[in-house]
């Protein structure tokens, strides 16, 4: 049976309460469930992680060195955290980095992801459901 | 019935014969077979078309303006043409930007998009299955 | 009986659909009629064309060689095109160069037109009224 | 009866006398007999001035918040005046901006107006004609 | 006594007209009755002026050479006025900078301020209530 | 009864023995009576916290989204965590920003703050004045 | 017997008309001549065409794949064209670039080539000449 | 007999009393009765003034338009006035530019001086004494 | 006895593991023991530490307050963690910054360290040696 | 009888040693023995030398001020040597440039080249052939 | 007795030969006659020199170091010769920078000079006069 | 028995007189006699040099092509010699990359090497101890 790993990075737990307009109004509860659902559908499964301490995500990408893959919603690490691009370069699993929202019709600063070169791919702008297509690109 | 467009940019009626090493070995003719198929199932149509020609991928975005959806990979234009930005502005319908390659882990040309602030998601890094993965996008 | 050409760039067929809070409701048929007649009140003669394709501006440029003048939008090509730029300066013919938004009030890429170090002028801002403008510059 | 300013800036005093092979030969007060005709066969008034010194062009567009439009070449102060446009964001009038030159055939620091983003419009490279046209654009 | 300068650059004499939605309606009349009450509560005074004039901020700045300290909006000249900064930097006067808006959500050019490094500190986006901060800073 | 929150990032633990010349003499214990007894003098609380851990400062910013208002100090934090910009941007709390010296006089990389654009205001150079500066703002 | 494709980009058709004091008084046909008789005086053929349209160029350039070298001088798209460079990495043909002046002398766009990386090798400012040298440089 | 004007920007009324370590202790009217007595050795009249106005300088450099030559310090203005730059390149006078203090080893926003290219010369570096060595330059 | 403190950044913890082509095979355990057993040649003790938080680092910078040397690897923290550079500036100790390949080798990124100018040297590309090397300079 | 000089800059004593996946096999004796035969064969004479030191060529260019032409390859000199550049421009001698190299396919320091705007054109990429074709385009 | 040295930089051996338009028709001897005559007048001594090697410029530069003053030229190192600048740092002597042409109204790269921070002054734009102002700028 | 060179670039036999805060009281001679002393206690040998010419830096590189390691201060070379870097490439040795200051406290052009991406490693800022570093890094 496959593993993957969905990691959400920082204020991401404010899903639902943060920015509705960017963001919507479903939770990151909500998430687990779609995505555990349709892993178990298809006879995988997902462990489910949110911190806001860069530091969990790193220990947590070395962690799934042996899972089937990694979905990885960085949130604003994203954008500086050469740490986290480091971890996923450490690591034989494909990772899938995940926005929300398209960050390219946002600031400036969202339209660098230090991450990307070291991903297998990209799912940006479809909102909670980027999780799902992400996890159907592995499966 | 729905009916997607499917346009295709300069360059990727080489797909299978233009650097495999990154492009991989299929053809375009697969590519279109694939979504078409994925499409069927879903009760939908696809109109699949690749052009070298700037002008021709602007007058099909125009002629698009009433489908439900244009999956575009717009090939080398990703990094310069604004005038295909305006097209996709100037019509009402959702648009999903593939990229067939991980352009991040490219030449530093790549890594800018000049279409990505006016479509609704990218996806990029997938190779052929990304054409699958944004039909699923819009079904 | 003086000629002037009216070239019109890309996605200028789409006006009155497109973005109407940016170019306004009225058609680009509208903006011939209104440059037809003041060219007839003057005793002139309007050539008026739009094309989503670069190289048909730059064969019409071309074919304008003995003309008494050119009124050029040409649309996002401004921001890019020095194939534009090169057949303008290889015409004896005077170009003014007109835009119906005020781009310096849009996205920074519209700030910069590669045509401008080449032409007569420019006309910018003005609605459709900046084409009769640009005429009245040449009567 | 309507009326409208033409504000002046730096230099635009030694017009005739300066750099004829930019600027021609004519003087100010051959604009201003000009563009003053043009008005009173329009059955409107023209305010015409001119300062070399920045606080007297902010003072005149505070004064001239009830007027019809605003005419006014900057002189050099386009490029980098942000208290004059500060000064036109504050007023509800209109303003057109006008260069005798065709800036963007002259150094790069002349390429840029700070002003242009809170303008209506901007008339650039039609000589002491651009007065006239701007003026025909309110009219 | 104690005498402090608060002296206001270009158009903040548009206060209460000017984009209220960014600057509010109240007058720059009232903030000098504020600022003034609150110094006599405080047994000082207050010399409040304005000018759109930059020699004025600078002859003014020379003038308080010897007062117990200024507040200086200098307004758009914050962004170019090397001038202004040399004024400061030529007083043995501390100069506290305010701006009533939080100028970092603003246009990119508002970021910059070339006179930040010689003041003292800086009060920023506390609407006009930054007066009576940067008074109270000094007493 | 107001609550506060008074934030403050890494290395602010070390004030009074770190470069005293920059920073003073005083520590952050110090500051947290001052304010304490400004905040009671009003009636409101004051909740004071450090960390050198920008997960911790996020975490607590999470905290605070029922306070009437944080005080943020947010060290070197301020340079490049867009992970604390968007924590601010989740809560629907004012915060105003402080920091001791004048930023503006070192060097280059402490003249960007990423977290100005999503705060209220900000207090630069007071000291460790500007404590009570940013509280006397919000009472 | 060896065939070599000899394509031209935008405005090269107006050669002997266009700024002679740049590009010389011969037309394009002159190179035509000049070069098809190196050709088959070394038992070689040439093609020659030129183009103002972007996408013919690609498609020539894909139909050139099993010729023995292409010499190529864009125009003024070697200074955008990434469309172009795909197109060259995607054929196993051998690419020699030509520019007819020394593009370094003229203005700062000239100078960047976005086909050099992807050539053989380029010949610059040798005046219609260069067209030789490249085709000598095959033989 | 010849006549020269000695024109000094904003904050060199403060000479002597300002920054003494870069300006040293000497006053403006130091420099004027020197040079006018170096002057009058050689038959010559100096015609000196100083301002804070920007406005003030360029109607001095228009008046001065049939003076023997120019010596201009601008001040701060040297950065940043295309205005006074203008004002230069309108009067047929040859102009010195001279800086008290060497300004390569201060800030880097005094390494750029906007007015050097429609100058004569520039003398910086030799405190007062560089007033002479331009008055030297034009006997 | 001299203490030195040895403290590892992120993902040094997959030493061994983690892209051996660049970092080589030992693990981050033998680096321990030869730099402890050149400590102890010495007469000197090495408390050896890594962590994947940024917040770990400035703690235990802070602890060393007191010790007789910091020999740091920052991993990628070493390219913006302007918080570690700040808590190596409040403490008195010398600290000494390694890293095991040689990063002007690799990505851009790498090129720059923010910690540099705060330390008192760099030992860069010598493999697990640079430690050695490292203390070697405290003794 | 003409006469050429064949100027060769730093390192080019090393071909046939130095990097031969870039340079290739050959050395520079065999390269001068082709150009002189080419020559002798044209009935001209080439003076061929290599230096390592940026004096010696600028001497030998002035040494050449009556030669027919100039080969130059100044090695890594091509992307700094201002001094080389005017040498060239002192002297009324043609200058060719070449490059063995592609070097547009490699660092990005090598795109630039400081000498290129002073030559008479360019040969890029061709290998030691390229020091051929560049003597064709002088006979 | 006092002596100065007097050294040029690469190429001013061509003086009167080079570019007069630039440099003007006299000769670097012509120069070393007046300036020599200037010296022995004031009872003082001059070193003359020139050379093409910017290691010959270094070591005179240290020869200098008991001399009453140099007078450079650096020429084209000017621009980039980060050598002669810590040459110049590592003498007591001081050093005035000459150029003869306004380098301010030439190519971008004239206008940056890495000498000037550690000079005592410049003169820039007057010709071989320049050099006797530098001497006069000494006695 | 090993052989090592140890080069040094321009201006390093100012070691002693030049700048003492930043380069210390020590002579080259003192290094030479250090360093060639921990060489013989390895059964090695040194050959150390100094020249103020690039040229010759590129002539000892290149003689030492069969040395067991090169020890390398390029002085000011480091910051724009693209020749010695080409050098380095050019020969199968190692070298060491040596500074005796910590560069990156200094100027901004001093933190940038163009040599160390073609070096094995780096030592910097620990004073003349850093040559002994270096070939312990070799023994």
């Amino acid at each position: 049976m496959k593993t993957f790993y969905v990691l959400n990075g920082p204020n991401l737990n404010r899903l639902g309460k943060r920015e509705p307009d960017i963001y919507g109004n479903e939770t990151l509860e909500n998430v687990e469930q779609r995505i555990s659902q349709l892993a178990s559908e298809n006879e995988a499964t997902v462990i489910f992680r949110q911190s806001n301490h860069e530091g969990d995500l790193i220990d947590w990408i070395h962690e799934a060195e042996h899972a089937s893959g990694i979905i990885l919603n960085p949130g604003a690490f994203t954008h500086y955290s050469y740490a986290i691009r480091d971890a996923i370069a450490s690591v034989p699993v494909s990772v899938v980095e995940v926005h929300i929202s398209n960050v390219h019709k946002r600031e400036p600063f969202r339209h660098t992801s230090v991450i990307s070169p070291v991903t297998t791919g990209q799912i940006v702008g479809f909102g909670l459901k980027g999780y799902e297509l992400a996890l159907q690109s592995f499966l």
